[in-house]
């Protein structure tokens, strides 16, 4: 019981945790913030455009008087960098019921010279002052239990890269999903996993901008294993997710002319749709 | 012959058609817009938000070095009402083959004062230069023939409400998803019509921009018969349309909390998925 009892304690919670940490924004001065891009993000050595998003989202929940994020759209101009960056937020709009802002994160170039990394434009309201009505006609995907789902720790299908961001992660991808691993992609543009930080940290508004863009692209289960830049990203947060593990299900019903659209669910624990998320990916065809 | 060869003659053209001229903008000076909302694409009296979509689409084609939108984010921020509107762009980023943009769109208050109206975040590209692959998987839904479908001006069940636009657009619904305007809504988040300009005009990205938020709200097919408006709305353009009408649907899944999303796909004669859009919307139950 006792030892039961320290894991417990030891577990992160919201506002103490890798993500938070790594999150956090100083600020430097009215609407300009500091953050220092932590490398722990990183897939290969490409900072993970969720967790960018979540940080411009911090930033935003400070710059405006509403903190959740309702609808979020960012546009990806170049590739971050592990390090220090700027944010600089601009108040578009303030209501009762919704606020409208703006965030760009620059990084220096070698010269020193400013470049703009990514540009966002996001509604904010107050999650918890929603009325209850659920008409949500969609349903949960279909999900094995967690534990007959494989994360990057898994024999004897790994998930392949050597990517930081996957220790920080709890990542079970079902295995109808898993085909690409296998060398075996099913061909159909599907990816499904069991979500969760990997300090035990419960998902948030803002958690949940990074878990739209956390699994490995549905182009993989295409047969294609090239990189796959966003090149715009937009979430809506429905509802605050309940504690423990979210279900993330993408979906790419259009590859074509060098593009394809990635459309996300992330379902909480208590089978709530908490967001949607749509990006559209730029795709080398192998 | 000559009859028909007349009338072949009149049908509107891309660059010479009402769409093209309501929403033609002038320039005042670099970056900087002027234009006069036409009142002919109002919905009772608010101006439609894939028209101003449109004009601020139109805005950023000529500011930025490409002239397709690929992904255009709009934030909608206060009601726009017809007459004099300013739209200010701003160059983000320009790259070989994708450009990024902002714009927003300006009207004067009773004092004087400028109050924004919309705000767009977008990148742009030339969808001639892109690839002809095409592997989606998405199939066009299944439509009745355009001579089985509905518009404004067909008994018995006109479609309700007065507004200026009905006459600019051809919009033939669906009758599986017209229950509402009978008094008996189907209950499911859907809408389906084939769309096209009144005057004949064939579809180019920019009136896509408009296809997409043409069709009334699928809420009125859930029994909702209130105003529905739109918060945020990202549009993709994949591919140039072909000449002929275009089929819109538009599903929601997820009507909760007091908003719902609206997804729509639009397909051309040659049955290519040539947008896909997302919105999120307010919604007020009954």
């Amino acid at each position: 019981m006792p030892e039961a009892a320290t894991a417990q304690a030891v577990t992160a919670t919201i506002g103490d945790s890798e993500f938070d940490r790594d999150t956090a924004v100083t600020l430097r001065e009215p609407g300009v913030y500091d953050i220092d891009l932590s490398a722990g993000w990183t897939i290969i050595s490409a900072v993970n455009g969720g967790y960018l998003l979540a940080v411009l989202g911090r930033a935003l929940a400070d710059a405006l008087p509403h903190s959740d994020p309702f609808t979020i759209s960012a546009h990806y101009l170049t590739a971050s960098q592990p390090g220090p960056a700027v944010i600089r937020t601009d108040v578009v709009r303030t209501g009762r019921t919704l606020s409208t802002g703006q965030a760009s994160l620059f990084q220096c170039d070698d010269e020193g010279r400013e470049v703009e990394r990514i540009r966002v434009l996001a509604s904010y309201g107050d999650l918890d002052s929603l009325p209850d009505d659920v008409r949500t006609s969609a349903q949960p995907p279909a999900f094995p239990p967690i534990d007959q789902c494989f994360g990057s720790g898994d024999g004897p299908a790994p998930v392949s890269g050597s990517s930081a961001i996957t220790e920080r992660l709890m990542l079970k991808l079902d295995p109808a999903t898993l085909g690409w691993a296998l060398g075996a992609p099913s061909g159909k543009g599907e990816m499904r996993a069991w979500f969760g930080l990997a300090d035990g940290r419960d998902a948030d508004p803002l958690s949940l901008l990074l878990a739209v863009d956390a699994l490995p692209p549905t182009a993989f289960e295409m047969g294609i294993s090239g990189w796959v830049p966003t090149v715009e990203l937009t979430v809506h947060v429905r509802c605050r997710p309940a504690p423990g593990p979210l279900r993330v299900s993408i979906t790419t019903r259009n590859l074509a002319g060098g593009f394809l659209e990635e459309d996300a669910e992330v379902w909480d624990s208590q089978d709530r749709l908490v967001a949607q998320s749509r990006q559209l990916a730029r795709v080398r065809l192998g």
